[in-house]
């Protein structure tokens, strides 16, 4: 107890060779506080949070206004559509988990942090220094955009998550739980160690960012979607609507139930495995 | 005889090397009944159909409803498209079969089953116990739909399968046959033992996802797509619409006869080959 | 002379080892007409040809008549749109590239069979038979899309090639000869031995597979995008229309000049490589 | 100094073993002048701007164009739409830098080269000359497409970036700076040599072309999406224009403003860093 097992190892695999676990995180880590690696994740978070709110926020707001772009013209459809906007998200998500995955684990999203701490993948001062800043980076991100927009920005709804009318609060909460699970069981998958032994680097992030494109197609129309507490405080934030405020709770609730099922499905389904007839059994204090 | 193949062992490639081919499933394998593994892909394979048939379902739905969404506002052409209905379904199945290959070999269709089941890929007891789990998770996805969306689900189709009008049913049953078959096709492609020693795991999902969205784009006007019989029994339970039952018959035969056309290709074509000069045949009795 | 190089080992990187060139195919090759490979490989091009063209021009001529379909109803701009055939088109190619790379080199297009056989990675012979092959595969696909269709499929243009009303054939000419350079640059770059070596099989049919995608989104309003000498054939001998016929020499003659600059491009810049320092001359006649 | 840093090593990683920087590369290499690598890197780099310019400039004229294309007849959406622009752009962006990785290491971007050049991955020689070579390309590009589309290139803006109506200039400029700093991070995250030596070739060019996909989805109706200085230059010197003139400077000052913020924060990001346990300092000057 007390060894520190740097998130960044169950990205690369480099330590952690064919079918063995890293040790649980601890909760509280003392000797990760003094480390460079940890500050730069925490840095790494925020900048990508915000770039990730930033980008999506833009095209949300930006594709009302679309008409008048020089590239649109005539166009009576105008903009990307919500497809677009599913785009945005998914493949933002993408990118971002590319850039990160090395320095920071890649999470940007309190509901994957919280999954992953759940599972004993990061500790309690690393779960809770990355959600601060993924909250300050949405924050920021979605000012960006306000500052761009203005006029637009309030308009369009401010890219803020509310349960859409004709929808009830609970089908919101179903639905925000059931696309964090969605997200949270493709993280586990794509981090799996057995699976990291063997694939390279870039090909977790894909089917993370596939994961978040499709949650996005089908919550759209009921939620606008939010499975990330961070991308749905940091609108609510700025945009200042009530609406918008009395229904943040469920983008909060829905995403940590969501993650942490996930976390359990996992656990469960892992405990026992049988690969090439040999039985092993996963013990969850001892580890490597 | 009595010695199992693991399915997983299809997917990781650990035991079989470069270019020997597993011994093929037993019909029967009374071993495999006491195993974890068995059941942990049967719920894998619950699971992750049921999560297919929600966020497929709930985007065909959904899209109608768009209108009101808190993002689209103004936008004529509303929700995310055929394009994008198209798209949740590849997506959906390129995740889940990156999620689910290590654990149950990633089917999530009772065509893919049976067609693995006829290439002796997965024993009779498995292929029973997959085609049941698929069933029931689908008919759980399209239920939750259903209790999200209410009226809307009724009024918009409940996303069953139904030959459109202007079709004849043989067209209808050409069209499964031909869509399945690229499906099924490409599973075979991406399983095959010579193609899995040298690919990493997360490469088959990519093309097997992109021929389900192919299929979508071009079948959706002829009969909305099924070539998955899970798919389509899920829809037909719970919109229990009389024409999606006449017709539901179309969505289990043609799937089948695509699968085993498949099957029946893939065998054929490497029967024979011959690469770098050494020619060998494969012994459908002795594998290994 | 007389020693084979089979196409599969282009693909596999098997016997061709890091930066070793194959030797150039013979232009008349006896033994390798004694071959199942051979035959193997012919087979596996005309089945993904009819594939091809079967997907694509359904969903040409689908998507007019999308507003019956069970899934669409009220959506004003019904269909998947000209991005959604693009798709179909990219989409497909990655996906019959993937399946049948490792059994013919999945060529599936007589342009790029024709880029390969000038810089001499298949015979003569296989080149012949190859096309052969993809124009008999194409008219099948057609075929059976105006089975299914009938009505829609003359009413809609029948996914026939012609140059759009407002252009020169000249400039029809011309964004054939670059869009298949865009194709045949990209086979060049994602076949070249020297990459091979070091990716896995299934990259290669990603990169090519996003070509077709792009080229079609540049030129379906210039000539509905040919690129593909079998695809037009095929395209005009089912439509049988007379303007598809006098346009029909544009089909072939720009994608063959296209296929030939590639080819030209490829060997000149390849000619003499520097990697770390090492220079060496690719040596025409000796290879291996 | 004087000792060659060949471009190609940052890609191929044959030379750079795991986690071992390449020296940093000199202001001047005369050795390189002598090289025909340098010569045909910079022809690839012309070439694919070239390609680059010529398909997404199309794409956008012809997309107004399209309810007179053969394929789209009826369809009162018409086009591929503006996100059927912004695959385009990331698209090509993909498949060029996949084929151009190993010969010029793919810029295709002068912000690129800028921000590789203050890392010192590039010389200045060659950072020079991969400019000239991608402007020149760009401006063959857009004259192709207006000589291609002749009356429409102009009457549908000649795909020049201009600050759209309702924005200032400020909020342009900004917009280049951070939707450059996005592509320029990722092209750092994607060819860091720790990186490089795990993955292979092929993978890069997907998120960076996903970067600029989804930069242009969200900066669009802002700017058109510049972010490539040789795309401005090319489109405002070909189209003429004094608004696309009297705006250039926006998308020359923005890009290199985001490409040298991108630059800072990997070099300071990186300094330190800590993998598992083994704690190593990167010197700038000694490197191997």
């Amino acid at each position: 107890m007390g060894k520190e097992v740097d998130v960044s190892t169950l990205e690369s695999g480099g330590a952690a060779r064919d079918y063995v676990d890293p040790a649980p995180a601890p909760l509280v880590d003392v000797d990760e506080l003094g480390k460079w690696s940890l500050y730069r994740a925490v840095i790494a978070e925020f900048v990508a949070t915000l770039l990730f709110l930033y980008i999506t926020v833009l095209t949300v707001i930006g594709y009302k206004h679309q008409t008048d772009a020089n590239l649109a013209g005539t166009d009576a459809c105008g903009g990307v559509g919500i497809l677009g906007i599913a785009w945005a998200f998914g493949g933002m998500i993408f990118i971002l988990v590319y850039c990160t995955a090395g320095i920071s684990g890649g999470h940007i999203n309190p509901a994957v942090t919280f999954g992953l701490f759940l599972a004993r993948k990061v500790s309690l001062v690393r779960a809770v220094l990355y959600m601060a800043a993924q909250c300050l980076g949405a924050i920021c991100g979605v000012a960006l955009v306000k500052g761009f927009q203005s006029g637009f920005y309030a308009r369009y709804g401010g890219g803020a998550n509310e349960v859409s009318d004709g929808y009830s609060k609970g089908t919101g909460l179903a639905a925000e739980i059931i696309g964090t699970f969605v997200l949270v069981y493709t993280v586990f998958s794509a981090t799996d160690p057995k699976r990291n032994a063997r694939d390279s680097h870039v090909l977790a992030p894909l089917p993370i960012g596939f994961a978040v494109f499709m949650v996005h197609l089908a919550t759209i129309p009921v939620t606008g979607t939010g499975i990330n507490p961070a991308r749905s405080l940091g609108a609510a934030v700025v945009y200042n609507n009530s609406k918008a405020w009395s229904d943040q709770w469920i983008f909060w609730v829905g995403p940590f139930i969501g993650a942490a099922i996930a976390a359990l499905y996992h656990q469960i389904a892992d405990l026992v495995v049988d690969i090439h007839g040999r039985t092993w059994m996963r013990s969850s204090s001892t580890g490597v």
